[in-house]
Parts: C-alpha cells; sequence; structure tokens
C-alpha cells in the first residue's frame, strides 16, 4: 500500500507557513509500515487542486488532504475532493447539530451561517470528529481508495489524525508489522555518536539504524520489518543491546520520552517537588515542565530572576558573590539553586544562569557560556556547559542541560526521599 | 511566470528531515514576484522523479529541484533530468578539475572516482560553482523552461541559490516589485475579521488581500504588484486605510511585528520594567519577552506561581481570596498582578491564572478559562478570557492575551512615568 500527502494553503506557497502536515504524517505512516512516495502542497485554487487530487487518486491507494477546510470562500477542499470524484456535496444539518454546534457552545460564542459549509458532506463520506476547532474531517472510500480530509492546524490535523485516522489505517494497513525503537542521547553531538557505531550503521539493512539531531540532543532510531511485531522487536534487541554497550552512559530515555517527563515521571514516582530559579533561559525550562499535563503534582514554581538584585533579594545569592564570580557562575548557579529549594519549600532546587547572546559575551565568558545546578538540600551539583548556536538554541540547550543536571540528581538521591 | 519546486530524498517522505527547501525559496520567489504553484518531495527513485519532472515540465516554467546531486548510487537527479528532458549526460573533465577538485584541495582530503559523476553535465546545462560542498549545481534551459538543480543541505542550498540562482531568476522575471504589509489583529478569530471585509476580499485583485490565522491572533497580508516599490505602497495604502477604519481597534501591529516584541519596545520607550507573576502559562510569558535580545533592560523578572502556597506567600495574594474566588478569579490576577510589581519593584505587574486542561475544568470553570492583569500600581486592568484548544494552545493564546493586556495598560499610561 502507498501514499501521499497534499497540503492546501497558498500561504504554504508564498512561505509564510511550512508545510509541518507532510512531516508530522511521514513519521506516523513510517510506523505503520506504509510507504509515502509524494508530498505535495498546493494553493487555494480549485482547479490546481482537483488536478493533483486526480493524479493522486491515479497513482496512491491513500490519500491525506490536509486545509481548506474552512467556513471561508478560501477552503475548496471540500469542493475539490466532489469535483475530483464526481460526487455530490449536500449540507448534513444532522452533523451541522451534532459537530459543529457543540464546539460553540462549549465557548459559549454563535456560530455564523457560514460555518455550515463546514457539515457538507461529500458523497456518503464519514464525518471525522473535531474537538479542537470547528471543521470536521471527512474519510471517503472511492475506488479502492482511502481519503482523509483533515484541518489544516497542525493542532487539530494532528489530534484528528491519532484519534480518527490512524485507527482507520491500522485496519487497512493489515498484517506485517514496522516497529522502531528510539535511544534519546544527552551530551554527545551527532557527528560524535556516529563515529562510535559507525560499523553497524554501514552493514545493517534490517533493522535500519537512523541517527537524527535534535536541539542540543540526538536519537537513534532502530527499525525493523517483520511478521509480527514480537518478530521486529526480537530483530531489535541485539542492536539496541550493542548501541547501549558503547553509548550508553549517554541514553537517558526511549521512543516518545523527552527530558521533562522522565524528570515528571520520576518525581512523581518520588512524591517530590522541584523549583526553578532561570536567568537566561527566562521561564523557557518552567515552560517544558508545565508543558505536561498534571505537572503541578511535581512542579512547585520558579523565579525568572533577570536582574542581579532579583537574585539577590528573591533568591538570597550573596552580593559578594555576584560581584566576585559574577552573575554567570558556579557559586551563582548553586545560590540560585538553593535560594529556590529554601524559597519555594520544595525537594529540590534548579537553576540556570547563562549569557544566550548574541551580545554579553566576554573572551573570559563567552556567548553561550552556561551553569547548571540541581540540589536536594544536602548535595549540590553544577555543571558547566558552553553552548552554540542563536540566542534561542543556546536558551533550549540550557534548559534541557537543566533538566538532565536534575535527572542526574534524582537518579542518585532516589533512596533518601 | 509561475514556478514549481521539487525535492528529492527519501528521508522527507520518512519523516527524518523536513523540506525546508520549500519555505525558503518560497519566500525568495515570493520577493521576485514569481508565483509558485506548487512543492512537491518525492524519493529517490527514479521512475517517480522522472515522472514528477515530466509534469512539472508541462505546467511551470521555472523547476527548481534540489537534492540527489550527491556522488553515491542513490543520487539519482542528474540522470532523471536528462531522462525527462532527453538530454545527454556526459562527464566533463575540465569541471571537474575547476569546480569540484579545489574543494577538496581546500580541505586538505583527496575526492574519490565516484565524485566525477558531480561533473556530468545534462545537455548544454551550465554548472553552477558550490563553495560549500562536493556538488555543483546545473542550470538548463530547455524549451522556454529554466530548470535548476541545487544540492540538498540546506547552507548549500540556500548559499548557491543566492551566489547564482537569483541573478539568474532576477534576468529572467524582469522588472517590476512585489510588495506586501502585513496588519496584524488580536482579540478576533479569523472568520470574524474576514467578514467585516468580506467585500474587499471579494473584490480585490491588486493589491491582493490574504487573512491568514496565528496562534491565538491573526493578520491580513496587502499585496500589490506595480513596477517600482513606490507605486505598490500607492496602492496598498487605501486598502489598508480601509481595513482599519473597520478593524483599527484590533490592530496591534504591523509587518514584523510581534506583541512581545511590541511591548519590548513600548517599555524601552519609557525606561521601564514589567515583571510577571504566571500560574497556567508556567514561565512561557517570561519566555516570550525572554526571546528579543536585550530584554534585560525592560524585565524585571517573573515568578511561576503554580501552587497556591506560592501565590499566597511569595506574592501575598490573600488566602481568602483563594478559598472564596478560587485560583482562577479575577481578585486572584489582580493581586498576583499587584504583589509581583511590589515584590520586584518594577513598575508594571503582569499576572495570568486560568485552566490550561486537558482537565481540572469544571461547569462554572471551563477547562480555558483564564484571567489576565496587568497594574501599574495605581490602575489594575483584569479581563476574562476563555480559549478552546490543547493544553498548548490554551498556554500559548493566555500568555499572548497577557502582552496585550499589558500593552493595553502601557498605551493608557504612557503620560504618568
Amino acid at each position: 500500500m502507498n501514499a501521499e500527502f497534499i497540503a492546501v494553503g497558498t500561504e504554504i506557497l508564498l512561505g509564510d507557513i511550512a508545510n509541518s502536515h507532510a512531516r508530522f504524517l511521514s513519521l506516523e505512516f513510517a510506523k505503520l509500515g506504509i510507504g509515502v512516495y509524494f508530498h505535495t502542497a498546493v494553493g487555494d485554487h480549485l482547479g490546481r487542486i482537483v488536478d493533483q487530487l486526480k493524479l493522486a487518486l491515479d497513482r496512491s491507494q491513500v490519500i491525506v488532504i490536509t486545509g481548506g477546510l474552512g467556513p471561508t470562500d478560501d477552503d475548496l477542499t471540500r469542493k475539490a475532493v466532489a469535483d475530483a470524484c464526481r460526487l455530490s456535496l449536500a449540507y448534513d444539518e444532522e452533523a451541522f447539530q451534532a459537530l459543529i454546534v457543540p464546539y460553540f457552545e462549549r465557548l459559549g460564542r454563535s456560530y455564523l451561517d457560514v460555518h455550515k459549509r463546514q457539515a457538507e458532506r461529500i458523497g456518503d463520506a464519514v464525518f471525522l470528529p473535531n474537538s479542537r476547532g470547528t471543521a470536521p474531517g471527512q474519510y471517503l472510500e472511492w475506488e479502492g481508495r482511502h481519503l482523509f480530509l483533515l484541518p489544516g492546524p497542525p493542532l487539530e490535523m494532528q489530534g484528528m489524525y491519532n484519534d480518527e485516522v490512524k485507527p482507520i489505517l491500522e485496519r487497512i494497513a493489515g498484517s506485517g508489522s514496522i516497529t522502531s525503537r528510539v535511544l534519546h542521547l544527552f551530551g554527545i553531538g551527532e557527528s560524535a555518536a556516529e563515529l562510535k557505531v559507525l560499523d553497524l550503521l554501514r552493514v545493517q539493512s534490517n533493522p535500519t539504524i537512523a541517527p537524527l539531531a535534535g536541539e542540543g540532543e540526538m536519537l537513534f532510531r532502530i527499525t525493523a520489518k517483520a511478521e509480527t511485531k514480537e518478530e521486529a522487536l526480537a530483530l531489535i534487541a541485539p542492536v539496541e543491546k550493542e548501541i547501549t554497550d558503547r553509548l550508553g552512559h549517554y541514553i537517558y530515555g526511549y521512543d516518545e520520552d523527552t527530558l521533562s517527563l522522565i524528570v515528571f515521571r520520576r518525581l512523581l514516582e518520588m512524591g517530590a517537588k522541584a523549583g526553578f530559579a532561570e536567568s537566561c533561559t527566562g521561564g523557557l525550562l518552567s515552560s517544558m515542565l508545565v508543558e505536561i499535563p498534571g505537572s503541578s503534582d511535581v512542579f512547585a514554581g520558579s523565579l525568572v530572576a533577570y536582574q542581579n538584585e532579583v537574585k539577590v533579594e528573591q533568591l538570597g545569592v550573596s552580593e559578594a558573590v555576584i560581584m566576585n564570580d559574577g552573575a554567570v557562575s558556579e557559586e551563582t548557579a548553586k545560590q540560585m539553586a538553593q535560594g529556590i529549594r529554601d524559597r519555594l519549600k520544595c525537594d529540590f532546587g534548579v537553576s540556570v544562569t547563562g549569557i544566550a547572546g548574541p551580545t554579553g559575551g566576554t573572551a573570559e565568558k563567552p556567548v553561550g557560556l552556561v551553569y547548571v545546578a540541581a540540589t536536594d538540600g544536602k548535595t549540590t551539583k553544577v555543571a558547566k556547559h558552553v553552548f552554540s548556536g542563536s540566542r534561542t538554541q543556546v536558551r533550549v540547550r540550557a534548559a534541557k542541560a537543566a533538566l538532565k543536571q536534575l535527572l542526574d540528581l534524582l537518579n542518585d538521591t532516589e533512596v533518601k526521599i
């Protein structure tokens, strides 16, 4: 079975937004073992969308078309699919009441007449509910093809994919399994990690090993094909073991893990709470943890201490230390971590202080210099990093390094709590 | 003149990397006034690349194909173009010596025999030098079409575009200017905003008006074509005035503006500093301001007060208010804003408290309910919002609403500082 994706939207062709759907869907289809042969982006132009759909219907079994499901005149996808498949497009009052009206009721807003267009059904398509927006999707089986119409906003599209599309695809993709195992590494660059396993990368075909660089971290994806998931996992196991033997020190998680998710789970297991004192990351570290639903159980709060006087007055950092060692120093990082722990009366205090750039660096303290510290009240561990990249990259890498610093401390102090 | 882009590489179809070329080239082509009708990504498969090229040669005057110019068996783009155009592919020793050998010499490395493939010329194509890698590009005029073959690594592609392709395109695209003006709106949905200017959207062709939805905000891009930039701006001005007459209340900025950038500039002009008290946004609000280089001049710091006891102990929110009104309430938001201003001794205090979800909502206080407050010590303004969307969306929208609340206060209190 092969598939292709069509993203509709003139804003993509103008470069205003990236076509992020193609990558999301490709990663998902790879997990299901469905080959993807083409990504296309096309503008809000009926004729060109219809032409592209005809081409796709001719060469692909599964077609996902994203965008153009809104209520305005520019939203042409429903009409284009109906035209390409020579099917009717008919307003469905029942679907409108069931799928669209409740969304407006929940927000306490009124729908407009134009929103009824979103309940126009193509032939005998099945509507796909959208809990995150007004546009329902549609799923159509037509002459042996499977067509999915999904909304353009990424979170709506991804949510609908997970809730509605994936179960249908799992059914139609049938037997055979492509299974992946992802190893997440922190503290080693992509090239250095690849060199350690170059011999494995060269000879493997099933499973394959793909190294991928992330922001301040990297991962290996090991992918195997077999009749069953169990057989695929059995092919993966020895390769995973070999990589772990060589690089285990850097591996912090697996599959869907992120640093913040692992920190969250560890704190939850321990029944402990952490508080953060952030300087150059400016709230980013906190935000990474708060992103996780339920984080209030493990997160005491944080202070973004961007100014020196805030570090002194609110966190109890010694003025002498800031004067002598500077705000970006090992001792300041230590005192910030200890200060936030005391101030918020939590189990663990974590701090980050650094120079995010683009200006503010010196020969001695360059842009990218970052200290992170974590304390449990007895032990305080500090690490020094020098990150490369833009202001944003330095901040992201610094926030991740702070999470890793906390994680290392959590792993050490487990029994004490 | 119209154009399309083809990105070659199975790694794009697997989702391992995003097709970043399409967006880069689209933004560049928009500046030149060349319409882009399609983006396509296709795998390393000769037949499918040839088919895609034939389709593109049939419908587009300018075709840029990226990737697949390396020295390995997987690099099929040269062969595919030669096949699609029925042209020869011949090794050019002179080009090899002039374009490829010096690159290896500069790195102090030796070339391999396979690198000679990169000097295979399609028909009478012109080689495009690559100062950043081993793969030269090629430019081919064929039956009224302009074909550009560019290397896959983004920095090589972008460098070659700027150095080699852009001058050729400027020549063939001829004179004329495409100029855009962007109006940024906050506090109104895309559909509602469109309805206010539906008559304008329907009749405009030069300039065109494109509404675009952002996360919690939206924008209108007005784009005009004319001989000179001045003439294009003269076409834009009356349309901008008409939209401003109808929607001016919601317009907060222009072109590259963002809410945080405008807040930053206003605070800088006033020589004032702001501090934030964040609950559900969990550091995101602070992070949006800290993202701007130089933000330390206007940002005092912030407290992420995720727990009620932190709100009470660190911000001085009344326990009775939290007990009676709740942590997500108008009065709590007010006291948080006042508390952070007092605590950090800054000019403006801003707060946000809400229910980000996915759980924690009630009938009375649903997921998405958010209060934002801003105070200058005399006046404290609070706004209530109910945002839809995922946890991330609610948090992003809440952070932007807090910036807008501050901006409104800054605009009101300008003279007082």
